[in-house]
């Protein structure tokens, strides 16, 4: 039985057959073809955090595999409090065919996996986000764009992810920071180590344009993350240069795809024009959650016995 | 595509194709025969403002017509707040097949509908309240009343679309509301335009018995809205003489029916003893909202290439 | 038409019935044959405290039955505020075609039944949980024990179900509970009549020893139950000795399995070791609420019309 919790689990090729399988699924749905790859499955999604586009993507996604999912906030289950994780993880792995959670610490999705009978998929942690990287990747597979990325801004779990996957699929990555904003020190040195297997070419910066020039895909995230409303005003000195404006997109390749995870904060991570001019690769790549997902959940299924 | 926002979108032929559908849909359901008519579709259903009955009769509905909802209460997404309505539009209507809104504001389902590349439903907002009519509507027609309505109450979102309705389908209606609580002034001016062409009846007094005289359906809402109750006190004083109770029904017609959304505050607008006289009507009302909103959904998913 | 309230509305066939009609569809769903025996129905369940084994178990149990359960939290719906309680129960039940209610008051459960239009389960009261008792009766048929039980511990639905169940089935319960926090008096005393019929042993004490003596099964339940966490220095006082650690099980058959109906609090009611000796019997238990609760609602579902 094989998790989805970080892209360090996976081999290169096991992401492009899962990314493969994803877009095989999406080209079915659009045909109004739903195959119930998942029948009378139940997928439990467990949020310590809300988030409206991981519910959305995964509750329809499921639904349209055949299967249903089943939406447990955190007002409804308290991972680790009243109940030790390894509890919880018994009781709902016996009742359901797959957990999805969206959780704080990374080592509490480990910990629930570990004691589970069924998949787990890591929804959004305080360190990775894979599946929004799934999704990513698949847009600019559906963009046709090249496969160097500028990633400007917060060292947070996007840009810890894109190192990640950037490390086992062997592309370039640049992520540019401002100072004590950088990635998380653990998975930037292993992504490193692993980049030498992969030829993948990760470059860290404090300067977005270094970053940014002549890149296929420049991306960015919000800076202040849910839950750190408190630190906004000090953040956005530390940002200043970091906007994805005009003048930044300039300096990437000419047809360079600009993509965001949402929510989009404009004139701070982004502007205005710049998004809505690459709206329509944003909305696609938020789309592309839903498909990605499904491939996901599907090769994880077909892993069951593995 | 069309949307469900108002019924000055409507004409009377598009309202009437809609309550034929809904009866007819209801009929089968009544004959355990669920014909899926939205099969493989996701309703995402949006509440700003918590509603039991509009929450189970869209949830249920969208199963019964064999597809599949998705509930995001304002602790799971907040319109406007953090993500611009425009974004949470263009992402949400992505993933789903129609959309359902409880909004406190008109104006946000106007823009998130002008966003949305599926159609969208007003569950209910501050101005109108469009289902809920057609499930009164289903009801008078059911139980074979004539279409003299009287209103006896607060000039809130039910006034407005009784007035609303009347002037697209033509009936006689009467609102009796206190002085200071009258109708919106811009439904209420849209709707003596409109009923110049209908035929439409359109009487606003501050005296309830002169409504309610020789009328075939009496109906009323509570005087305290949700989220109003510190109004609770000056309300009480403001509605004195507009309680339905035994006496004012005496003054309908022998036979009229009496009508309430609910949730009824017996002693306030209507007594105990009219309510629970005419308990099968607004329980009969109530469960309308299920099948009215079954045919506004199969409706509209039939003029999404339109 | 039937409801699941309480033991006390069952003969003993009946009780079996349903638990032979659990083990039956349970082990259909084992060989992934998922029979629609609720095909197109829809759950209502309602939730005036939050809990999610109950949510988990019957929302997947009534999917794997071929319908959907329809979640209402106490955010999303106040049980006797605002509306009465018959209104809501006629509303739902005429949009629904069952219901399930976990709530403070056994009477609200009954109040609400009184006026539903279908059957209504209690999913638990302050009072009872007879469907935790139908998993914990099945586990211990699948686990062969004989049916000498002990319940150490507080007084409390737990406790008040097993007098009960164990009064129309006819086996021998042994409660133990430190003084002041006995039994309900009045299920007591209606449990103790029962007894006369049925044959069941009913021994109350407050010597944890006593009722360990040589018994089939242990089982206790947390001493702190949700709400009540202010009183926990004092209940600490008052269980000490009842904590069910090894040298009490020892003090049982050899070979007697030890149920908790979760969640444990290790060093308390129970200890680490002893739980994770019998992680198997009270996963195995927690499990069962799913089976255990589809045999209840296809047996509800069969006496609809009866």
């Amino acid at each position: 039985m094989r998790h989805f919790l970080t892209f360090e689990d996976f081999s290169k090729d096991e992401i492009l057959e899962i990314l493969a399988l994803a877009s095989k699924i999406k080209q079915e749905a659009k045909a109004k073809e739903y195959k119930p790859y998942l029948k009378n499955q139940t997928l439990a999604m467990i949020f310590e955090k809300s988030s409206t586009r991981t519910r959305v993507s995964f509750e329809t996604g499921m639904y349209q595999l055949g299967g249903q999912a089943l939406f447990l906030s955190s007002r409804d289950i308290q991972l680790g409090r009243g109940e030790p994780i390894k509890d919880t993880a018994r009781v709902i792995s016996s009742m359901v065919d797959m957990a999805m959670l969206r959780v704080y610490k990374q080592s509490d999705l480990v910990e629930f996996a570990k004691f589970s009978s069924v998949p787990v998929i890591n929804g959004l942690s305080d360190d990775l986000h894979p599946v929004q990287l799934m999704a990513d990747y698949m847009t600019m597979q559906e963009c046709g764009s090249g496969d160097v990325v500028a990633y400007v801004g917060d060292g947070n779990n996007m840009a810890n992810s894109w190192i990640s996957m950037a490390s086992i699929l062997g592309f370039e990555i640049r992520i540019a920071t401002p100072k004590g904003n950088e990635t998380n020190p653990q998975i930037t040195q292993k992504a490193l180590q692993n980049a030498k297997k992969s030829g993948a070419k990760i470059i860290l910066t404090n300067d977005p344009k270094e970053a940014v020039s002549g890149a296929d895909v420049v991306t960015t995230d919000t800076w202040i993350s849910m839950g750190q409303e408190s630190e906004k005003e000090q953040k956005i000195k530390q940002f200043s240069g970091f906007c994805v404006d005009k003048d930044m997109m300039s300096l990437a390749k000419k047809d360079a795809i600009f993509l965001h995870c949402l929510p989009a904060y404009r004139g701070y991570e982004v502007s205005e024009e710049v998004f809505e001019k690459h709206a329509k690769e944003i909305f696609l790549e938020a789309e592309n959650r839903l498909h990605a997902q499904k491939g996901v959940m599907v090769w994880l299924d077909s892993k069951r016995n593995g």
